[in-house]
């Protein structure tokens, strides 16, 4: 028997299983450089990011066996919240595994959704070990962040989203990427369209993979980042084969062109978009995505971000601006 | 011959007119104390604010003749923009009449869109007095910011979009009020729901107005507010009358109660909220819109914001909450 991979059917399926939970985020025209861009706004999805497609999809299709057992799931954040609010909606037990560093916006939410939080320290321990050891001794599912096939065709269903509010297929889809599960599930929704991934500098080991054909950790130790959302180590087959198979390409960007991006959002958006989220917007502000003819739809995938922080960025960003 | 007045059919027939050219905003679920909420993102417009609904209803309208003539607004902001923008897209020349004062961010991107700007002094000078001066010499149609009724018509497609995404209408919907064009439009599209309009402290002539039963102005002088969207001394009988008919209430809310809702907009619904916008957000945080059974959808009516003051509330009230 061959291992189960995603596919366009099955982003199709997933797609129609989860709209009665999800959001359907706007897709927002922007004005640049006389450009056709879009933005798909997932920040503004129910708990702030796409992450609650890929959790639904694969929640939606336990069994009433193992609904009764609860889940458990290990994430920085956002898959965190995804898992929690589509399990309370659905009344299954969650457990989320989370490093002990993790934001307190992202931590509250994720309590606030009703979940249980084990946390863990990045530098010493392995939340795989831990997470895979929860869900042994309470026989509970282990759900992924996106090494998954239901997960990763959950995710691509922002991608039906887009083409049925654009009339078309884009031609270019910017998509920030961690481990590549949102990016994968587009590349399968949107079939002729261009894919780029965008990852912060230093942590571009889907950029790597993909050059390399095969998957490529990240050069150690990568450097600081903003991008708590999207510090994946190493892509999966699962994930880097679709992109693979659809020609994608990736590309980085800066802490600074990112806060630029957040920032611009902020203002011309008028969108809340995270580190991790607003990759793809400063791939295209800062001219890193290639020639763009054509249509393009830029993706910010999540909107949770210290409220300190963000202020933080805003107002330098700010008076960066007014000095020109 | 009476007076043409708006009606639910022009509201309809408003909203199926102007859906090729505006975003279909989207409806986000919100928890709030157990009760079913929803925000209608108006802040997600092209523009920034449900103005360029009342905008394209009323210049789609105009003759060949009007068209080439062009139109002329004033306005504080938001409604430039929306003129603007509408007026660039069905290529016909605006002349903006705005305050010297006038939000940065407004300004720039009135001009952005292609509009003149005639600037004028708001103590000193009556921008109604300017605006039917060059209504008059360049023999253009002047678009009122609410006293219209294409313009009140246009503004209530927000609320047939509201119906269809939520299925129903709303029990409840909470407003910002200036002049009442949009409160209106909404009073007319959702027949059988409560209205609260939602003013500054001190700005609420509507609330007052509702009371009286006839147009009342505000006390003189109004105490300083960051609303300067929602800056109106007086409202029009159009915008009265439809929302009188309707039952409709007003309540008001404190600067403080403001930037609280700013700061839990960006927070928990990841949009960007203008103070003026935020108004309603703040009255139902605040516990100000009377007791919420069924169904409450809050308007979020603009998020255009100058980007330092903005970080300068986010700010403030991250601290304040993290000593909460």
């Amino acid at each position: 028997m061959t291992e189960r991979r995603p596919t366009p059917a099955g982003v199709a399926a997933a797609a129609k299983r989860i709209a009665p939970y999800v959001t359907r985020t706007p897709l927002l025209p922007l004005e640049w450089q006389g450009k056709q861009v879009w933005v798909k706004a997932e920040c503004l999805q129910q708990g702030g990011s796409f992450k609650l497609r890929g959790a639904f999809n694969r929640l939606v299709q336990l069994s009433e066996a193992e609904r009764s057992r609860g889940v458990v799931a290990f994430s920085s954040g956002n898959h965190a919240q995804g898992v929690a609010i589509a399990a309370r909606r659905l009344g299954i037990a969650a457990t989320i595994v989370m490093p002990s560093d993790a934001p307190a916006v992202k931590r509250d939410s994720t309590l606030a959704a009703g979940a249980e939080i084990v946390a863990y320290d990045r530098a010493t321990e392995s939340r795989e070990a831990i997470g895979a050891r929860l869900a042994e001794e309470k026989g509970c599912v282990l759900v992924p962040s996106f090494d998954d096939v239901d997960v990763i065709e959950g995710q691509g269903s922002a991608g039906i989203e887009i083409a049925e509010q654009l009339g078309a297929n884009p031609d270019h889809v910017l998509v920030p990427c961690g481990g590549g599960g949102l990016s994968a599930g587009l590349a399968l929704a949107l079939p002729g369209t261009r894919i780029v991934t965008v990852e912060p500098e230093g942590w571009d080991d889907m950029a790597r993979s993909l050059e390399a054909g095969v998957p490529v950790p990240v050069r150690e130790p990568p450097p600081a980042t903003r991008c708590d959302a999207l510090q994946t180590r190493l892509v999966s087959p699962l994930t880097l084969d679709a992109l693979r198979e659809a020609g994608a390409v990736g590309t980085s960007v800066t802490e600074a062109e990112i806060e630029r991006a957040m920032a611009f959002a902020a203002r011309h958006l008028r969108i809340v978009a995270e580190p991790g989220g607003a990759v793809a917007l400063a791939a295209l502000l800062a001219g890193k995505a290639g020639a763009l003819s054509g249509r393009t739809v830029v993706v910010v995938s999540g909107g949770n971000v210290d409220p300190a922080a963000y202020a933080d960025i805003l107002a330098r960003q700010a008076t960066a601006d007014r000095r020109g």
